[in-house]
């Protein structure tokens, strides 16, 4: 049995950690910006696992394909030079920033790259350079987004470059957002997805680890999104851990849009909604913080069944009523949840609000156990940074129903320890909590 | 052989016709607009027409379907109350527009209401109505779209509703973007095609003839557009012909983005770019009035041979190209081309420039034939009329191709007589010039 290389303690609270950033892509007069050659791949740190018997051995592979090293580039129009600060339209714009995309060619990029290019996310005078993540088998269908961002002809979009090799693409990114993750094959166990998808994410933790802005924010969406999360920061070990993110907010949205229909109100009206917990079917929408009207729900909403039975269900079974009415899964209002993601952490929380996120647990105040990735109350001052809300209440219901989450985010952890250098995995997942309409 | 009973007379110059507008949707605090008695059914005109033996015999449904009718509906938490006038936040808006998209189950719709919804299209403080049309069969996929809608909290996002009536969807609508029209299927001619969308859109257009709002812009994206939107014109003589367009956008924009890529510059620097003519392999993307960084394209480009060749070729197979790559054809690029569309309309179009839009030809400075749809150069002044550019130079390379498109939308214009009261269809087109990649 091997032996883990690197202990689980050089992996302990990355919080504090090498917070010296680069300078971030200067607003640049260019000549060209397309580089034919691909740079030297960077040595990830080398990590073999200890793996349960009943867990299917599978090598992390410790260095950059070399095959793929070829297959960065930037594309077409692209390619071409510009120089923002002599053109009197563009000269007062920010920096440019880099924003890598993974799983670039599925459904819910297709939606999210198109609103990262209008400027609906980053603002009107925010220009980006999309840096796009895909597969081998995928490498063609890139292309084909990268035309129609092309023929979008967005002026915010300045640069666009496809690639399979995550240390080439993820170099310099100031943001990555992770959709990418293989879908759930027939008869698979969820301990088997989160196997395979597990060292997807261990393999883009190092790669953002090695290449990417120091202070990168990363938003895990591909599933099971939690414990990918935190397989992705633990193998990130110069990135802090804060600034690793699961995507929870489509379930927010969902439960603000439940409790709108429940009272009668137009969805706007609701605030002050957690979601704790996992992106799973133990994840708790709580409604006794949430507001209606700035009022507790349970002052609107009297019906307590429905707020302790139909309202988490409701939420829950919300992608797999999509599916059976329109055939495909939520991919718009994915994507629109994480332009909200985004956008909650560079402009400011609205005084006496917050919103959910799956955040590192380390210094909580709720309880929860450390060391993992949980969906949990936060505000922003709008830097990009968070901080956990402090002011909220956690009754016995309320704590049942996240030690139950917590329970199960524990169990997941368990699962991948030869992939965050944890030591043996031991899976013991009693039952399928994948939410319903996803992979 | 059945006579026409509206002679061709009765649709002759709808320009100047009947201007008297209803007032737009007032802003206006609801008690509830969740209407759920069906409107009664507006009559119709009845049109019978001669059809040509060669031509399949399908009747223009005369009036509402009966069992249609109840199908329209205010959808989940757009049928809840609201008042925008009582919000600090929301009391400076504008009044709300209502928008009618068709086909909005589909991919290009999936864009585009996502689009509108947000924002991008009309601004931050234009809240909006979606009125989304389908068929009976894309019923329940209309639910999952509108559910998606939902799930996104468009604060702008006011009021959705779902029917398959478009004298239901198009009532009051300002805006109509018909996206919505039959693929061709296996061994179809181009002529059946015709006929078969062409019945669709004869319907939409006695629909919003009836039901629409007097000044109501109606942009068709729907194949064969051109035609289309000749057809949708003369079935609604009481609206100005001049509203009606024919998306030639996404052309527009994939000929400048080849004009950047063929001069190595970005494609913020190409001006001036006409599209000519039909939605068809006979478009005429114009180099000779095109400019890159404000000088004439072939004072740039002295590559002869590739702007009267490859340009063209370059433009138009680009759907094509996007099909072989990516598997699936350019839903999020013509969603984008429909967003400029609208915002070259409501928007001042930059001193100098132009865009390209299918309208009405008649009184046309170009010599174009009357009584068609033809892509030609316009500019708005942002009140969402337009007027067509007058100086631009047709040589006689320009003005052969020209013709050759011109040739062609009139070929059509006979082959869809029966649909548009002009008597007997006679169809007679030579060869099939479906773009690559459309359907």
């Amino acid at each position: 049995m091997a032996v883990a290389e690197i202990s689980p303690s050089s992996y302990a609270k990355t919080l504090h950690s090498d917070l010296s950033s680069k300078p971030s892509n200067p607003l640049r007069a260019r000549t060209s910006r397309c580089r034919s050659a691909a740079l030297p791949p960077r040595p990830a740190p080398t990590i073999r696992c200890s793996v349960a018997p009943n867990q299917v051995q599978t090598l992390v592979s410790p260095a950059v394909p070399t095959g793929a090293a070829s297959k960065r580039e930037c594309f077409g129009v692209f390619c071409t030079t510009y120089d923002l600060k002599a053109d009197e339209k563009t000269k007062s714009w920010k920096s440019l920033i880099n924003i890598a995309v993974s799983g670039a060619a599925g459904m819910i990029s297709n939606h999210l790259l198109f609103k990262l290019a209008s400027g609906e996310v980053f603002g009107p005078d925010q220009p980006i350079t999309l840096k796009l993540l895909g597969s081998e088998r995928s490498f063609q269908a890139l292309e084909g987004v990268a035309m129609e961002l092309e023929d979008s002809l967005y002026p915010l979009l300045r640069e666009v470059s496809i690639g399979i090799n995550p240390y080439e693409v993820f170099q310099d990114v100031e943001w990555a957002l992770l959709i990418g993750a293989k879908p759930r094959g027939p008869g698979m166990e969820r301990a088997g997805l989160l196997d395979i998808n597990g060292q997807i994410f261990a393999e883009q933790g190092k790669a953002l680890n090695a290449v990417a802005s120091r202070n990168v924010k990363v938003i895990v969406v591909g599933n099971p999104c939690n414990t990918n999360a935190l397989i992705c920061l633990k193998n990130a070990p110069n990135i802090p851990a804060k600034n690793f993110h699961a995507l929870t907010r489509l379930d927010e949205n969902r439960a603000k849009c439940q409790l709108a229909l429940k009272a009668g109100v137009f969805y706007d009206r609701v605030s002050n909604v957690t979601i704790w917990g996992n992106h799973s079917t133990t994840q708790v929408p709580d409604f006794l913080n949430a507001k209606i009207n700035g009022i507790p729900v349970k002052e609107v909403i009297k019906d307590t069944k429905w707020l302790e039975k139909d309202f988490t269900e409701n939420v829950q079974k919300r992608g797999g009523v999509l599916i059976q009415k329109w055939g495909r899964s939520s991919a718009a209002s994915t994507a629109v949840s994480v332009v909200d993601a985004i956008r909650s952490l560079i402009i400011p929380t609205p005084e006496g609000d917050w919103f959910s996120s799956g955040v590192y647990t380390n210094g909580n105040p709720y309880g929860i156990a450390e060391d993992i990735v949980f969906s949990m109350p936060c505000r922003s001052d709008g830097n990009g940074d968070y901080e956990l809300v402090k002011d909220v209440v956690i009754d016995d219901y309320l704590r049942g129903r996240i030690k139950k989450s917590e329970a199960e985010l524990l169990a997941e952890k368990r699962c991948v320890a030869h992939l965050t250098g944890e030591g043996n995995a031991y899976c013991d997942l009693p039952e399928d909590t994948m939410l319903p309409g996803e992979q």
